[in-house]
């Protein structure tokens, strides 16, 4: 931890805290910064953790708890409760194999307060599945729309609500996917307006940002 | 002429004769390969021509006619008629400034003898619209989808109908379409079954496999 | 018009009328196209319009406007006012290049009743320059953020301010930027919080969802 | 299964029933949505599976059959037979690595209902071996092109006979085919006619749309 | 000419002259090169010249000769004579539109000595207008193929003869093709061997390396 | 060893002596060229070794010390002493995985004899914690900035301070940050001034030129 | 001007006055900047401009010179002299069309107080030419090294010298250089030491920082 | 097998007999082919082997002998003698990293009967370890040049010598060089003459075409 700078007034500026990216952190640092984090403000929440690292922080920190499919690791506040949660987001996923993403996203919402709507597995190959679910998408504050193969997913939802829809590109697909450089241009190149995107595989950015829309939009 | 080495065997072995591809193509060569193929065949018929080339080629072949928005240059076999058109192609466009290609696409299939369905600006940020459109594309044998910036049409198609669907994805748009490039990934990784892809504004491409496939429909 | 296909049906469903992507369309077709949408609705809104496009469409409309920084070429609704305006929408430019795309995002918001707060050339090779703008940023609700050769001011942004960023890649610079490319990977892969990002050059398309945002914000 | 969303009608709009993409599908997900498809159609059709998968859905369900070559997992209908294959689909590729694909592709024909003629290893760089082959590729009434190093097959096929051609690049080959980037390209720059392109070793996509015109054929 | 450093080095180190790019290079420098160049070795060579600078040159050096589809200018030896050329180098091309690259690299291995033979046209979508070639091309010592569109054509080449293959792609072509990287990444890809590569366009490149074989060949 | 080729003059002409890139080399290669290079010099410096590299050199020179986080291999000279080091390189990072990369650079930097000042997890996402460091990085007299997800650190940089800046980017990132190359565009595109860019990851190289610059300013 | 935002403390900061990036700046806005800047700091220096731009600017400020080669435009200070040049910076050419961007280089340079050798035209397909520069090159205290097509100069230089180079790699060439990317990362990825490298085409950031070293090695 | 299409005249038209790309092919087949191969030619050649492929070929064809450096696994003829090898060709390298694949090239070269001049480890960043070798290279008939970080090699060689030059590229380094890319686009662009380029890592095709130049050169 000696070369970690953390960053006091991040709340202050941002309203949110900081957050762990646990990937590829020395096991030492994890269990330190989760330790750090959780003096200083009661809370700590970390992404793309492994289930070891979840181990090592449990065994210092009894009250975390861990979810393989968002591989989201985190302490909730002790103050924390569903009951509170407030707003809408509606998160959208094309296939199933875009799930762990959706939950990255949808997670990450719901540790900072906003209630969620899970909409999976209504890709645009179908596009009845997504047309059922047209008035529920309609009613949350904004949209995550997650996909891989079927980016087409967020320019059909663009033209059909008239909500905000931050689209999340997957690393789902093989061969000319390019490990999810095609998802994400053709989701910047929808031509339906009101979609915007986040970086391949981002979920905790789309739930970040779909959160200050939340806030925004309850206020 | 000199260099050109034409391929006489071409329409025994593929049911198709040679056509001229014109952008680029000198002034003498473009006259003086227009009269070679028509004294052959009875019949000529270019792409990506210009109104310049037209002139050319009329003066020596006063039959010829030329389309300023599929840019073909052509001269019709004496026995052409449309009531000898046969099958059905389904050319559909995401959006207007798509219908060159399309265009392209639909008339080469016309000359070579398929009648064709035009269903244009169905693009799928509106995709009501081409719901609308569903029963008279799958009436269709095959389809030709024509799109730029929503190569998502291929996708949504490709889940609405039962028949083949051929991609002809278009440079329309800009910035991170990169002239194309982008439309084309979109379609080539559409996790719809029954679409495949041609190169980047290649509605002749198009409209000749197109026809093929029609034609084994037909027979 | 014969082939256009309106969508008489997107303001129900998405809050926004149609609007004219100006760029490459034929004399004829603007000018119809503009007239049939005015009749329809009472106004009537384009983007990268040229000067010769407005002067065709002011010989038929005389209430149309053209905007020479923007490209943007309209009719204001007869009700439209500025006191009506709503909200607030930061638009923020690194340089002073960046600023027709800056415009054509702002007076998007403006035409579709947002209140815009411009903050020009503000890029962070000049960080001071950002910082003494920060709490007039950070009233909006909404920022969006337009920038060529340097995409780092999304990130910049990020961490300062609390509301969501639309960050807008523009094409300004030059060798490896690629037209805009660099700026754009900059801005998905900005580790701060609360940024996603459109097409570049998309002004439009960043107005458009900021509009989105503000209204939840006000509502 | 909770969040999957199967889609009952596929079968009546396009004339195929769902299949299963097994590639990173978790064990408990393969087992339950094999057996679900399997309760509701009587058959159930997988690719890109692993022998371990084979074994897990072998358990529950003892009829399903696995090819090592392919990767297909599937259980017959009940009414299947080789008898009932109709018309003729030739798959061709340029390599002995380029089997496996070619395998996914003639076997996913043959599962929905297609006669497969396969012709192996006659790559261009000894085009006599193609030549000798031209007779009974030609028999067929649409080609499935498989090739990695030498995407010219699809080129030289395209002027040899007169049905169309489904070229599917494969990842096979080192260094500058970019795992199958180049194939891609050379197919989809051939100026063969003829030719359209699927995925980057998508053996499945070429089997369906080969059946959906070797159907219109025999129709 | 003041920065310019010329090498006068190079002819005993490599064999040729040192050559003109003129492509880009101002008035001045062309003629005061020419000059320069003519004075010290009675002869002068340059490639992708205008008329313009044609006409420039041939005022103050009478003898320059321009070809206009190679835009190759140049001045003899006084003692060069087409008697003396040796060997034997075949310049096969895919289509017309290559021409202008071919003739690049005849006339440059002609001026270097070369003797060579022309095939133009027999592209591989007309497999046998290439194989009716066969033996011709067999004679040379060594082959420049010369392709855009069909970069299959040094694949075919190469499986079909025993001398070594310089290929040269071409831009020719549009879209997908990204002017000439798809038929750069096709010849180098080819799995047929005897082949290797220079830059797009560069006719001249391919001329040099063929001479310097055709060179060893004869000794 | 038969086949490596040193060169003895290396140091001579350029001040520094052969170093060892120990990636990927054998065995048997690595031993052999740490002890000859030990002879020769006294000393001898080898970057991106792995740890079972550095058992088998201490086994032959029980002097050589190892990193794990820089992994740096080296046996320091007999003379070499912390209190002979002179002037001052500031090395900066934006985030705490970035480290790796930076003690590569710090490692080589103080390898070659230059003073060190570590200024770590600073970047511009929170852009205060590095305009409270900005003095201390003024003091320098050349600046290695490290950075992966925020390349923009360089350019906030560039126009905070009157020092040359050495921009590492490093592969630290995920989806389109293509492992590296978004942040190598960030640094090249920066229109700060100032600032110029090693390969992706290349501590050693951002190590080295700065110990040239700070030679030059100590002199 | 109402939007620019100059930057008054950047000489204090960074130890050098703000510049003008002309190229696609409007008329008035070049006009308007040259005086607000020439006002303030009784000199002025801009990059990239056109020859109408300095008439424009010329008829308010009739100190402006401009060199066609480098296209700079600017008015020196008043106590401006080549006497007070300092330090010495070495700039080497492959080619003589590399020679422009040099010059952007040089003169920026020698605008901000350094001296400058120019070694120009001694690419590496002519390697001594380059070896018979050596010891010229060697009395720098840094060296520019500017190079399209051979961007191997910086490579074979890196070996030569003791000082710093900073690459400045141009978009001179064709085919597969892509408008320079191809020498940029050929000096990206030099194993030769002491190299870093700045944008395509970008004299003015190559002659920027070699001044920031020059400074550096005579104070 | 059964699938596998022997090209029996192959020796005929190319002079070369079949070789055995051993790359990912399963143990049966390898044991097969190189059965068969032996059977008609007496003889048998593969490349890119694993030792166990090795091992499994040993066990059926005793004669059989592998080169773990090349990873070449092969039978001699019976008559095949050192003494009998004709001609000169230099197999050059930029470091040791890039001997793997120089030796495929220099023992495929003396497989099919050349001899082989081997000069390793001579690359440009220390160009006079490179001079000291131009009589040697120069005596060649053709040079192999590989080379992965130091593409510049190929320049540096392309002037000091008269013979034609192969350059093979590989995948040596790290960061930028993307798996080749650089290398190859360095090689690709060298304005130096008589450089022509295979594919990444392809030793084999850089000797196949040396022998071919070879031969030409001895006849």
């Amino acid at each position: 931890m000696d070369f970690a700078n953390l960053d006091f007034d991040r709340k202050n500026r941002t309203g949110f805290p900081e957050v762990v990216f646990c990937q590829g952190k020395a096991d030492d640092f994890i269990v330190d910064i989760f330790q750090k984090l959780y003096e200083r403000d009661g809370s700590v929440f970390g992404t793309r953790a492994t289930e070891h690292q979840y181990n090592l922080v449990k065994a210092v920190l009894p009250n975390a708890t861990y979810d393989k499919v968002s591989r989201i690791l985190k302490v909730f506040p002790s103050d924390y409760s569903e009951d509170n949660l407030i707003g809408n987001i509606a998160v959208v996923t094309a296939g199933t194999a875009d799930i762990p993403v959706a939950e990255e996203a949808a997670q990450t919402a719901e540790y900072f307060g906003s209630k969620v709507t899970r909409v999976y597995d209504v890709g645009v190959s179908g596009v009845h599945r997504l047309l059922d679910k047209r008035e529920i998408i309609e009613e949350a504050n904004v949209i995550v729309a997650v996909a891989g193969m079927e980016g087409a997913l967020a320019s059909v939802l663009g033209g059909l609500v008239s909500k905000p829809i931050i689209a999340v590109p997957t690393s789902v697909g093989y061969g000319a996917n390019f490990e999810g450089l095609s998802a994400l241009l053709t989701m910047i190149n929808s031509c339906a307006n009101g979609v915007s995107v986040v970086n391949i595989d981002n979920g905790y950015g789309g739930g970040y940002i779909a959160t200050q829309i939340n806030r925004l939009a309850v206020k």
